[in-house]
């Protein structure tokens, strides 16, 4: 038995999650899973629908991109993963996906506002959208600069990537992560849905005003940080 | 055998409903179901999934809020549920949820117009929106304070909990309540409905006007009081 | 065996029919089926739920209104259908829902504008939408006068019922008929699709233009009247 | 054995799966499989269920529209088809929908404006919706002059249909198509998608910007031409 298993599985159930959430079409997103200490991760080869996965498809792959082990091409979003998993230390999961509404938002280019507990009880901030990258960086190798656009995005606009784990590209589509792979599919469909509500929420009131400071923080702490009380 | 096994067992059945009826995103929702002559209610245990629920797991907790048994947290709302019951003498259900249309009018602050006899068929005003609460109520006993809010609102509106079973918390998300659990359910569902038509009115025709009195009486009177004909 | 077996028969069919289309909450629609020769129809019990219907449950009433088999009381829109039964001779099913875009369009008390050949190809005007009945009328026998209202709305606006097998009901909801119950039902959710795709078209682009006059004659005509050539 | 049972069998799955990806509503769709050698295409017979088609229902017609074999009348569409396969020499599949979002668009008789990398990964322009033909075509031989009419918006915006496999007709529904009638289905499909996610993009933001030439071309060279990497 591979001695990736544990990650192959991981990644193979957590990808298996987009479809049964409702976040995919056909093909359109991956999830990878990565072991630090093995320094790899586990992703979903490239075009391959969901029904025909197994954890034995799964393609590992380095923190530079380089395939370890797999007989398959894995997803052409590799290199984002990549970057991210290299830079970003206390992560060990990512997910892509074109999810709707989402997706909507990251072509509008705008941050998706918050205006309620719901996003709230997850980041205290607006979902960043990360601006389209400049067309030497698109011409040049994309998909690692994809990840980069997203580390720039992150680092002008002060963000902690361990309190935000969310991000619009402009022009393209929501990507994810957690400390698990669990995580990260879970914060893609809160993702959606918070992108749904806050779209609503536009439509009925295009004056309705960002959920104030005191809730914000209230909130976040229910869920998150030393004094927290939700879960078990 | 418990003693509470009966609003154990009316609480787990409510609560699995809300899935059923697409009301909630992974756990953001609970029920509780109350029994006024034992003085306590059965909640959902906070953060647990509801395919993992089992009505051993509810957790019973008295209208002070504090629990009488059940080895889990009970939902992290457990006090607001707990304040609602001490005040208001004839309910013995609650909801809450993120459902995404009420919620999306709970982030506008706005009440929800009564457009129609879908509308009317269940209530005979706007739902109402409790404003957001202040920076003080928020940074002391946030839950407690919720259900203040939520009397406070109904107070200054005139409305009475036995004939408007429903109201949207400002910035957060809507509560429901009834009679028995399975009744605030049924509200949580119709409340829901009620939004998202209320949105498309509101969409499709700007100026669309509010149902007119006879027709808001003759509805509601058709499901409601002593000349009601609706139902067996 | 009842002599209205083959009409509960119906009515339950297409009742059952109402959950799967997606076009009902709850019990918040209702099917009848008649007999012409027998001089009444069979519909659904009121306030029951759709998972505990049987055939056996269905009331059968004349078209005066009055009950003549069944031991239930029959839905409260019994006369609604009863009075449309006994004025149009050629429908032998009606039916009543809430269905969301439908009853949106019915709240804003607006027709629905022919916008393509979705909609031509099941009739050639914008669907009617009855405007709400004076506070006399409402305070009177409601139900009653509600078919009073389909009538009236179709002789004012010179339409052939026919023809044209739905209607909205100002600030209510929509009704649908035809030859059979199934064909009502039929009727019913191309009625919903066709106000998603009205709301929709109007929110792209609100100066869209009606569909132009060659066009809806030539769909009207591929699926009705002696030169179709739809179907088998 | 028929000697086009191939083509029947791949029609028949092709129209199985309009259902199941929601885009189509009762019969209001239909998918045709050629075969190049043989000069003929399998269709699904016009306005038979989908639950009640088998492969054997399918019926055999060839590319001036003549039916080949098969008892049952083909899809009102037929014609459409016909010519399509035969001015187009390099197309097997082709499928018509009135599905939601893609049918709105077409009532609004506006290209579908390429805001994303969901549409880039597919085509390279803005979907093109097909003028409403004029009063004298559709009067005369409507269904054959529907495929002109696709034929001569492309030519009109000097369009390839190897590069392009999907049209809106203006007031109608989309067509899509491809080498295989399963590629046209899964066109279909990312059309729906694309639509939707669209008008999502207006309504959040009004000025939203069209994708940079930049992004278009790297998008639809990862997946299409020499040096694709997308896929196994």
């Amino acid at each position: 038995m591979s001695k990736y298993q544990h990650i192959k599985q991981s990644a193979y159930e957590a990808n298996m999650k987009l479809p049964k959430l409702g976040l995919v079409l056909f093909t359109f997103g991956n999830v990878s899973a990565a072991d630090r200490e093995l320094g790899v991760f586990a992703i979903k080869p490239s075009g391959v629908p969901y029904e025909d996965l197994s954890p034995e498809k799964m393609v590992i792959v380095d923190f530079d991109g380089k395939t370890i082990e797999g007989d398959l091409r894995p997803s052409s979003d590799t290199l984002t993963h990549a970057v991210l998993y290299k830079h970003w230390d206390h992560i060990n999961g990512i997910v892509h996906t074109h999810s709707t509404y989402a997706t909507a938002w990251a072509q509008t280019q705008r941050d998706i506002p918050i205006f309620g507990t719901t996003h709230a009880d997850h980041i205290t901030v607006d979902v960043p959208c990360a601006p389209p990258m400049s067309d030497e960086m698109i011409a040049g190798d994309y998909e690692y600069q994809t990840g980069f656009q997203i580390m720039d995005c992150f680092k002008e606009k002060g963000l902690s990537y361990e309190e935000v784990e969310m991000v619009l590209v402009g022009n393209h589509a929501p990507f994810t992560w957690g400390k698990t792979a669990d995580k990260a599919v879970y914060n893609s469909a809160v993702l959606e849905t918070v992108a749904q509500m806050a779209y609503l929420t536009e439509q009925i009131n295009p004056q309705a005003p960002r959920l104030k400071d005191a809730l914000i923080k209230k909130h976040f702490e229910r869920k998150h940080g030393p004094n927290s009380y939700y879960g078990q």
